[in-house]
């Protein structure tokens, strides 16, 4: 049936009808107090989100992984240590950036579906006598997996110790909680396509007042990911570069939604969807790849019933009920699948997913197993 | 009036509205192979654009300078000697990338509204016995002044010298002949809110067999803008990271409408436009920034008749008219107004506009200055 596919994909994330009209309109000029207005909301609406008052917000033109460079370019020398905290696919890309712009990296890597042991990192930063590790990067959600970091708790270890924290939030902001200021979190790089209900074509960055003390020393090269040239244009509450001006329109008609929902609602609706997922999962057999004290709001993974393929499985949802559902990424690929739950998402939707995922496994005879 | 607002500035441009409705689509998956078919279109359309068999055509979502960084950051290490040829501001910001990558920047730059003069470059490339100059990098028609190089035989010039010759054609590419093959242009950049016909948000990039080679031995640090990370994935009809599927999804739209008008026609299209609005507007007593042989097709910058304000001009046009036109850049800013006519512009819109201006300079009672 035409037009009725949907996505429960870690995203693109379902988009909401008003801000699909909003990215038909005609784009404006963006040299004007028109377009200045617009895009000063979305900056509050970015600081709102990340509960800081001292980060800077800024927006790029680029997917997620554009703001992760972004983050590494500005903080960073070759030569730094840094300490890359990794739980998935997107953790180990932020310590493969960083060894790109010539960091000496360490990663911390965990078993997939795993978190971060605060005892582990504590023993190994404590370990640290000379403080010569610049920079931690760690991913909230891990999009590859379903599972969230304590970043509350990583954040205080990391504050202790003294080294710049870096946080991949690009699953997490906007469904799960995050408090820049009172967490201490130095830079936070998001996405479009994920907790903020438009498709993917921006990425966001938060800059903490020690994260510029960084900026002022480092090294690497940057032109369009500098950060001084996005605060220099903010300051004139406007972009240095031509920015995606219909997406910046689309972003203040889901913050207009986001702030009628309320942040708290959002992070609540958010747990609530994850708990009535996963127990619905659970009550079908199936087995989940996360801990339900480690399982991110946005993403769920799944184990297949044994002699079940991921494909056959994927197949299923999309030809039978018009739902793509994600395969699992690099060692998990074809060993999980994942159903993503984050941005415009509603109780319904999950009581869907739930019903079909139902009908999925008793048509491939496997209630039961 | 609601909904009436025209541009005519350098970008954004006027968007179709076929544009603007696939735009309002819901985004689908980017790992499908619906999605792949629309992503392949598009790098066809691509090569058909640019002339050319031999290049790859990478996608990026961006804005048009994260492509000119790209550019420089795949095919330069520090050190290297650049020559970069600079007509305005944008031919400047080349040569400041290339800069900030850690090249030995020469900056070849002429007074704004001029073009270079073949004879000069030919000199200076001469000089260089030793061939140390590694890389060109020049702007085809330059925004901020609306003046074209004559890229054909700035191409023949550089082949002779032997550097990698890069090209900056956002504003050309589409609107302007440009043949990467015949003229052997070994990197060409372009956006994606001028002849594209698209709203910004997209970013355009062609790398020659001969910008292989010099990736191959490139120092300069990238992750996002690898090229090596874009053609893996093109080989899989995938992208690196995810792409901003809705723009994707409207540049097939415009590559549709392209290929139905026929590139030789585009092209002329906007050759008679330029001559038709360059005309009218000498007509109307106004002096124009470029000579005719030098003039882009894209855009008009105008002088002001003496004692008027560019702040006026443009608010006449903006209040009365509700038309946006450009001030100009740097050292141009009130001293002269752009307009732009490039992508989805047709004679009509020229004949509005010039009637507008006609108008406009009536009311400030300065016809016959």
């Amino acid at each position: 049936m035409q037009d009725k596919s949907f996505l429960m994909i870690p995203g693109p994330t379902p988009v909401p009808e008003s801000v699909l009209v909003e990215l038909a309109r005609h784009p404006i000029g963006h040299r004007s107090k028109e377009f200045s207005d617009i895009f000063m909301y979305c900056i509050e609406g970015l600081k709102w989100l990340g509960k800081t008052k001292d980060s800077d917000a800024f927006i790029y033109t680029a997917s997620g992984t554009g703001a992760m460079e972004a983050a590494i370019a500005n903080v960073l020398s070759p030569g730094d240590k840094v300490l890359s905290l990794v739980i998935g696919v997107f953790g180990k890309r932020f310590g493969q950036i960083a060894q790109t712009f010539g960091a000496q990296v360490e990663m911390l890597t965990v078993e997939m579906g795993k978190v971060i042991d605060l005892k582990v990192l504590e023993e190994k930063l404590s370990q640290d006598k000379n403080k010569e590790i610049k920079a931690v990067t760690v991913t909230h959600s891990e999009t590859s997996t379903g599972a969230a970091n304590d970043l509350e708790n990583i954040s205080k270890i990391v504050k202790k110790h003294g080294a710049l924290l870096v946080v991949d939030a690009v699953t997490s902001l906007g469904c799960m909680n995050l408090e820049i200021d009172n967490w201490g979190l130095d830079i936070v790089v998001s996405g479009s396509q994920k907790g903020f209900m438009i498709p993917p074509g921006l990425s966001f960055i938060y800059v903490s007042p020690k994260a510029w003390e960084y900026y002022k020393k480092s090294k690497c090269p940057k032109f369009y990911w500098d950060f001084s040239k996005q605060k220099k244009s903010l300051d004139e509450q406007t972009t240095p570069f031509t920015p995606n001006v219909s997406f910046t329109s689309a972003l203040k008609i889901a913050f207009e939604m986001m702030r009628k929902e309320g942040l708290e609602n959002i992070i609540q609706r958010h747990a609530r969807l994850k708990t009535r997922l996963r127990t619905g999962l659970k009550e079908l057999g199936l087995k989940l790849l996360t801990e339900d004290k480690d399982a991110s709001s946005a993403i769920t993974a799944i184990y297949p019933p044994g002699g079940v393929s991921i494909p056959d499985i994927r197949s299923a949802y999309k030809k039978d009920w018009d739902i793509t559902v994600a395969n699992g990424q690099d060692v998990l690929k074809d060993k999980i699948f994942r159903i993503g739950h984050l941005g415009f998402v509603g109780d319904r939707d999950i009581e869907m997913t739930l019903a079909v995922t139902a009908k999925i496994f008793e048509k491939l005879s496997l209630r039961g197993f």
